[in-house]
C-alpha cells in the first residue's frame, strides 16, 4: 500500500509532500517518489496529515452500549441502581456489538489501538478482531464473581500470541478483591509475562479506607504484594502522596489518567505534574462511555493540558508538544507497542483532513491537533489493512442497527 | 423552506418524522406532511436532528486568524511578546478574513450567532453580514488608544437596526478602562439602549488590585457607576464573592463564563453554581480562537459541566439538561433574540447528523449533545437562509487560502 503525498508529522513539524509505503503490516518506507513494487493500493494523500495510530489506555468498550442511559448520578446510585442491573444481564451478543459501536467510534478518532477491562474478554477480542483493530484486553476479576478469576487464565491462553490482540490480567481494584485473588491474578499475569491492568486510588474515600484499615494507600498495599511493576497500568491515580508518585516512578509502572472521567464522576484531578517529575510514565485514556461519554483522546489530551495548566497555576504547564507526547510515546511505552512514524513500525496511522477551519492558520500542527481539532479524521489503518477510508467504515450502518436492538433488548 | 421527516429536539426529547416549514426568516410551521405555498427549497431531514442554533456568547472573531501562533505562555509574555505586536498591525482586510474564517467554523458548529469584541467592529460586522451570520458586536474601548471611544458611537449608528448586526459598546475591561471613559461608554449604551460587553473579574490579580485600590470589587465598582443592568453581558467572572454573585442578581446582569480559555490561561474556575442559586442568567462562550483554540459551544458545555461538577463535588450538578439551557435559552435571554424551535422565532438552526457512532444508542439525546457528540452538524441556516447543506460551505476553500495569506503577511 502506497500513500502519496501526504504530510507527515515528524518531530512535532508537519512535512508535506510525502510517501508511506506500507509493506504487509509495517511502515516500509518513508520519502519522496516511492513506488509500491508489491501492492496496488493507493491512497492519496494531498490535503492531509499522517499520524502516528493513537492508543486509548483505558477502557470498557462494551459498555459503549450503555451510553447516556445513565448520566449526572451520584456514584452509588448510579452503579446500584442503573449500570449494575443492567450488567446483571449482559450476554455475549450483547457485548459483541456493544464493542463493535465502540470500535466504530475508536476508528473515526483515530485510535488504533485501546486497552480494556470487562467482562467476556473473549468475545471482547473476538470483535475487535473482526473489527481490525489492536488490543489490550484485560479479563475482570473481583470477588463478588468468584468465577471471573477462574476464566482469566484460559483466556489469556486462548489469546497470547495473536497479532492484534494481547490478552491481560484485570483485577478491579484493591477494594474490590481480596489479598488472595490480588495474588493470584498476579500469579498468573507472572506465568504469562502479562500485563496488570487496575483501578487504582481513584476517589478520595478509597485512599482514606485503605490509610485507615493497612496503614497504606493503595499504591503501598499493592506495592506490598509486589505487584507494582513495568507491567502495571494503574488507571486512574487521582489521589495519589508524593511517596506514592515517586514509589510508583521507582518500579517503573505506568499510570493510565482519565481526566475527563474523574470530572464528570467528581472524582478529582491527578497530580500528573508531581508524577511526572518523579518520572513516571503517564498516558491517557477515556474510561468506558458511560462515564465520559465518547471514547475520543483528542478531547482528552485537550481536557487533561488545560485542567492540568490551571491546577498547577500557570498555562505553561503541559504544552501541545508534552501532551501530545503523553497521548502518543508514552501510550506506545507503557503497553509495548512498537508504534510512530518510522520504518520498521506497526502501520497502524491515521490520515486528518487539513482543509478544516480548526487547521488554518497552519501555525503549530501539534497546537491544532491537541487544542483545535474537532473531528476530521479520514482514514485510519491498522495493522497494514484500511479499516475507515474518506470517512467510511464498512458495515458501519448494521453496526449501529445492531447495538440499538442490543440496547432495547437489555432495558426491555 | 421546507425541512422535511426532521427530528426535532423538544423539552428535552426527540420527536421524529416532522417537517419544519420557513417563509422569509422566520419558523412558520412545524408538524407533520406540511407543504411550502411560497418556495421550493427541500431540505431531506431524515436521519438529522434539528436543534435551534447556539449563541457563542464570547469571543474575538478575527482572532481566529491568530490561532496557534502561541500557546503555553504566560499571560503577560504571550500578550507583549506575541499577541500585541500582531494586533498592532492589523489591517482592515486582516479582520475581514480572520472574522470569515471564525464564520467557518462557527457555521460548522452549528452556531448561528456570536457576541464579539475586537478592532474594527465594522470590518467584523461586514464581514459577519456578508458570512450570513448573526452577530452581537462591540467596538473595543481602551484608554490605550482613545480614539476607539470616539469611534465607537459613530460605529453604532451606522449599524443599529440592521436585520443581522447588533452593535454594542465593548469597554475591554474596568482595569483598562479610566473611570471617565467607562462613564463616557455607559452614556453611549444609554442613549443607543446598547448592550455593554465586558471583561470582569477574570483574574484573581484583577480582583486583588480593585480590592487594594478602591475599596471594592470589580463589580461593585461597575455597578457604582451605574453599569451592572440587565444590558451588561459581564465576561468570565472567574473571581466572584457571594456578595458579586447577589449584586449581578439585583441587577439582572448578564454572566458570560468561558470554561476553556479560563482553564487554559490558568486563571481559575467560575462559581457557576453559586451565581445560579443566585438567581444570575449564565450562559457560554469561547472566547478568542487564540487562548481556547477553537469556537465550539459543544465542547464548551462539556467541559463546563464536568468542571463545575468536580469543582461543587457532585455527579449530579450540572445535568445535561441544565447545561443545554444554560448553553441556549439563557443565550437567547442574554443577547435578546427570538429563537429556540417555536412557530414565529428566527429561522436559524442546525441539522445534526444522527447516524454517527456517538448518537447510539438512542437513550438521552441532551446527554448525547453535551457529553458525546464529536462533529456531524451537517447544515446550518440562519435567518432562513441555508449558509452550510450537508457539511459543504460555498466558497470555504477560498476562505481558507485568503486567512493563510493574510497571517503569512502579518508574521513576515
Amino acid at each position: 500500500m502506497l500513500i502519496r503525498n501526504v504530510s507527515i508529522l515528524k518531530s512535532g513539524q508537519m512535512l508535506h509532500g510525502r510517501d508511506i509505503l506500507i509493506i504487509d503490516r509495517r511502515i516500509a518506507k518513508i520519502g519522496k517518489d516511492l513506488r509500491d513494487e508489491v501492492g496496488d493500493d493507493v491512497i492519496d494523500g494531498r490535503g492531509k496529515l499522517a499520524i502516528p495510530g493513537l492508543i486509548n489506555g483505558h477502557t470498557h468498550l462494551a459498555m459503549t452500549l450503555l451510553r447516556g442511559y445513565a448520566d449526572d448520578m451520584e456514584l452509588m446510585p448510579w452503579l446500584r441502581e442503573k449500570i449494575w442491573p443492567l450488567e446483571a444481564r449482559l450476554t455475549a451478543e450483547d457485548i459483541r456489538w456493544g464493542v463493535k459501536l465502540g470500535c466504530l467510534e475508536l476508528i473515526r478518532f483515530g485510535i488504533t489501538c485501546y486497552s480494556d477491562m470487562y467482562y467476556f474478554p473473549d468475545e471482547t477480542a473476538q470483535a475487535t478482531r473482526e473489527m481490525g483493530l489492536r488490543a489490550i484486553i484485560s479479563g475482570v476479576v473481583f470477588d463478588m464473581r468468584p468465577e471471573l478469576l477462574l476464566e482469566v487464565e484460559p483466556f489469556i491462553r486462548r489469546w497470547k500470541g495473536d497479532e492484534l490482540i494481547t490478552p491481560a490480567v484485570g483485577p478491579h481494584a484493591a477494594y474490590t478483591c481480596s489479598e488472595e485473588t490480588l495474588q493470584k491474578a498476579k500469579e498468573i499475569a507472572d506465568r504469562h509475562d502479562a500485563m496488570i491492568h487496575i483501578h487504582l486510588s481513584e476517589t478520595r474515600e478509597e485512599v482514606d479506607g485503605f490509610l485507615l484499615s493497612k496503614g497504606k494507600s493503595p499504591v503501598e498495599y499493592l506495592d506490598s504484594l509486589g505487584m507494582v511493576n513495568e507491567r502495571l497500568a494503574a488507571v486512574h491515580c487521582v489521589w495519589l502522596s508524593e511517596e506514592d508518585c515517586y514509589l510508583l516512578a521507582e518500579r517503573k509502572a505506568n499510570v493510565v489518567n482519565c481526566t475527563v472521567s474523574n470530572l464528570k464522576l467528581a472524582s478529582g484531578i491527578a497530580p500528573l505534574n508531581t508524577l511526572m517529575k518523579a518520572g513516571v510514565n503517564v498516558c491517557l485514556g477515556t474510561d468506558g462511555a458511560s462515564s465520559n461519554n465518547n471514547l475520543s483522546l483528542f478531547e482528552e489530551m485537550k481536557v487533561t493540558a488545560i485542567v492540568q495548566k490551571n491546577a498547577y497555576h500557570t498555562p505553561a504547564a503541559f504544552s501541545a508538544d508534552q501532551i501530545w507526547q503523553i497521548g502518543t510515546k508514552n501510550a506506545y511505552k507503557a503497553f509495548g507497542m512498537n508504534m510512530g512514524l518510522n520504518v520498521g513500525a506497526q502501520a497502524d496511522l491515521a490520515l486528518i483532513d487539513l482543509r478544516k477551519p480548526w487547521f488554518c492558520p497552519e501555525t503549530n500542527i501539534l497546537s491544532h491537533l491537541v487544542y483545535s481539532m474537532n473531528g476530521g479524521v479520514d482514514t485510519t489503518i491498522v495493522n497494514g489493512k484500511v479499516l475507515m477510508r474518506e470517512g467510511v467504515i464498512p458495515g458501519e450502518e448494521e453496526i449501529l442497527e445492531k447495538a440499538q436492538e442490543r440496547f432495547l433488548r437489555l432495558t426491555s
